[in-house]
């Protein structure tokens, strides 16, 4: 099989890193590359963009051109910014086209927290009902038949996958939850801003939107749903002094009558993800470490019982499991391919 | 005046940077530099041993010479491994000399706690008695009449800051403080081990003694001091990408009664800290990055109500008001010297 | 096409990428990994060494079993350090193997130089005689055929690319040429050694061996091969505070002579590269940087015309294009596979 | 002795680091802190631009304000931009105060030079006749009559301190001088660009102005009068993924001759430098580190003779012995302080 695809939103860090994916994927041509239409320069070799692109993908990337798009892409991937996305969005699926969005736009099914987390009207809430949420872990079946792919953020993805078996089964207080977050710098992407220069980041360590961060209403969306009841997350991120991979360290209390229910924590997060090819659950007093994770799709997590807390540590590489390659896992479960291809 | 100063382990970590800071004290002669007696080679010029000391101190560091510390030294400076100063300090105090003991030796009352963590039996369980906690903020008035100073942890000196005036106040819950800790590798002083390599540390963080460091207790014991009640705090390390720092992120939830005893929690920091030095209280809804007290004997706060939670952040540097530069501090206080002295 | 590939030495540095890489050709399976046979533990599962293999790649790697490389292996890789190579070689090309050794073992050809180098005598200067040294861009043919294949050292591999085409059309004096290389510290594999601690090497910068490198006798004889003359480079490496990427800038004069020949060096750099896949010359006045060859195969070349002076720089990736990926390269041309097969 | 010092320029990189400096510092007063008068916010407390002053230093930095500047200061620092400085020059010479000047505007002699560089007309040409050089080891005496210093470039000053000692005594070619230097990102102050983020930085190297940076010039001019000859080096920077610090590789080629007078490189650099308190000579076979030198006034030189080559490597701290260090060493020599002042 080959799937012909186009990226919108090339440019970018997650469009860079899709890149990189899509060349080594055997099932993927990509056909053509994009960027928001509202770029300038216009049109740009990608090879000029990203120079370690030369000799292996010289494409244009120029802006949407839909007669083309219509007639070349079987499958868009848009790596564009948050409220850009859903400009596009309807049409593309009148087209007939699938669609992958990693930018929040179809992420929170609530569009008033929508609008007040990203400072904009939601221009497409009749897509917004249908979109799949997609982290394969919890919603494989219906990302297999989606037409729209919502792509989980990056913190939401390693805490969510760290906490769902305890919330699952009914384990901890869903409204003492702690998420202590801490992540790589090209989680902010390519944004050329002060705090964002070497010289401010290295030796650096740093809180920033200290339980604001846009990514707590995407967590407690999901895992209200996983446990059947509103949760409500604390959640504190900080900016390490590398560039790739986010390491969460969650704070649980047990809920009473826990006792009764589990004998090992770590065989029954072993248990939950047990047919998962991408989530590896650490032996017991082991923690999971970035570097093991990085330039891969896969979420590490070790979990240890401590009386009457929990504590639960999760690492994923935020540009691939958390954006770009479970953008890939996501398009291999909606055209039935192995879901590793390309991954491994 | 003139204080004549001996270090015992002056090629350690905090040995050289003992070392440079009291190379800029104007009331401090370095009189003579020791290693513990058991280290090979016997006898080293400092500056070969730390080159960038070359043109600045270029005194031989040999075993211990107890007549010539007799002879020549008003204060001691140890800057042993644990289990090692507790066999210098009965004579050195018998000798009439002051001492700043920079190891864990002296800081924990309870022997058997002690004993536990550091694998040994203690051999002074006398002086254990007298020794005095060197946390100026909170033991000044003790220190100033010390002989024997137990110099605090880096991360103890970091999290008791940023929780004292919360306990003080009884204005949280004992038994749910909650302290997410983050150390640059200088921490770990020079120890020669595969996980301290460039290639492990780099690009990467980790959590490691989940919940089981050596530092907990000592957190634990002043806490309890401070609160009146038994504290036992939940206590994660990670290992940061950086040589120097600590920052801590804590959470704590409030006591039943505290919406009558509080308005503003920053103006409540900084009225508990009003007449300290070395102590900045960050403005409502910022928080203190590494960069900012690294190099320094600082350490900056923020602290912000979130509801029924409280989130403090701290941070210093480790090997500084976290070490050496706390034990300075301490030094000055002794001798009656205005307590900024060499550290601004 | 399927080739059954072991690896002896699979634990090491090069090892790692080895796997790594080989896990991505579509054309290996990877049948069994060694060590060296004297290695503590004896066996070690592989993914319990390099955790990230942890569901990827589960083999046990153990000591060298000669029945079974006999029965299940096409091709052996040598991962091993100086001097332990030569001691499998012999026995390896008895059984019909073909072999790549990624160590220093069969690319110096006079041997007293090797031994002088690596305080070693030669064990095998039979098969030294017909070792071909695998940099494809000069050595193709001889690769093609070739049961024994001796890897380019890492610095060896960027500088001969850079200078080889100012060499082979004689435009440059040769006995005054200057290569001042920087390496991540990758390069020095897995040491455990103090100047390698991440406390040592953050914020560091040094040369080292100035001028008495092992490897710039591997460069003058290759270099002394393309010209016809008698090279010898005067070569300081330096060390950079990076993991992974060699940069060498290179310094000539020119010939006598010199003007009559040449109209655009950067034409003449593509022209000499033009049928390479992983060349790629940068254009006129541009100069490449690390980031661009980081995980890649790829050399990337500038080279500038300063009056009587030529100033070319070279990057490659020391792990890739200076040690494993260069490896896979010549396994692909021994098998005629497209030489880019799992390096793209 | 108190010296009442104003810095103009105080917001950037060296204005930052000469504040610490002079916070340090036992004679001098910090009087006043003046941007250029264009900057926007007009006012800012210093401690809120570089939150690690708070409480060690409170002033507010303003537009200059002429007449408290002729009141109240002694001595002006300019921390200006190039091109910004000579605005600035005349007036205050004329209000009869000293000015070290951190930018280039005083250190070319030749206009032309100058302005070619720089893309603009000289304003001053008039004090830059008479305006002193500010490398103390070749200029003190005419630094201690100076009213205007040229504080020099921090290339310049890890270089002409590697070369002087070999031109003085005309022991190499002047025309085949290749410096090879490496700098910290630092030296690029506090730009805001792609290029100096922190994902473009780490973990990257690479080289920029290639034979043609600005230093260049002013390293030819000093290395001229040294020399008695007309220099003209060969000059190529690199960005080190650091941020303090340069190391410069610099290869020469003997004069002939030169047998006659040289028994030990080593013994005639330390003779050279004999009495100049912040320069080091490493012994023979020994070369200089950045981290040595790192937050130091020092430069660290090492020295081998290599047959008809003799390699020099020398180190300082870019923002120091390069900037702000060398101008307070400057001040001190200007007020008969003893040189060290300050700075050990």
């Amino acid at each position: 099989m080959l799937i012909n695809v186009g990226i919108i939103g090339a440019t970018g860090h997650t469009g860079e890193v899709l890149i990189e994916l899509l060349l080594n994927h055997p099932n993927v041509r990509i056909s053509h590359l994009y960027n928001s239409g509202k770029s300038l320069p216009g049109e740009q070799v990608i090879s000029e963009v990203f120079p370690k692109f030369k000799n292996r993908l010289d494409l244009i990337c120029k802006k949407p051109d839909w007669p083309e798009i219509k007639k070349d892409c079987d499958l868009i991937f848009l790596a564009l910014p948050h409220t850009v996305s859903m400009n596009f969005v309807p049409k593309l699926l009148s087209l007939g086209k699938k669609v992958i969005d990693l930018s929040a736009d179809y992420r929170l099914k609530n569009t008033s927290v929508y609008e007040n987390l990203y400072k904009a009207t939601h221009q497409d809430k009749n897509n917004l009902k249908t979109a799949v949420y997609g982290l394969p872990e919890l919603n494989r079946a219906k990302i297999k038949s989606a037409a729209l792919i919502a792509n989980p953020g990056c913190y939401p993805t390693c805490a969510i996958l760290s906490i769902a078996p305890l919330l699952a089964l009914d384990l901890v207080d869903t409204d003492s939850i702690i998420i202590d977050a801490k992540s790589g710098v090209s989680g902010a992407g390519k944004k050329l801003a002060n705090e964002y220069l070497f010289s401010e980041i290295q030796g650096d360590f740093r809180a920033y939107k200290v339980n604001t961060h846009q990514h707590a209403p995407e967590i407690d969306q999901v895992l209200s749903k996983v446990s059947g009841k509103k949760v409500q997350v604390t959640f504190v991120p900080h900016l390490l002094p590398i560039e790739r991979g986010i390491l969460a360290t969650v704070y649980l209390k047990k809920a009473c009558g826990y006792k009764l229910k589990v004998k090992n924590l770590v065989e029954l997060y072993k248990n939950f993800y047990k047919t998962e090819p991408f989530v590896r659950i650490k032996p017991d007093g082991v923690f999971p470490r970035i570097k093991d994770v990085a330039k891969t799709n896969f979420c590490d997590i070790g979990v240890k019982d401590f009386g009457n807390k929990i504590i639960v540590i999760g690492a994923i590489d935020n540009l691939l499991k958390g954006a770009s390659s479970q953008a890939v896992q996501n398009m291999n479960i909606m055209y039935k391919l192995p879901e590793a291809t390309g991954l491994l």
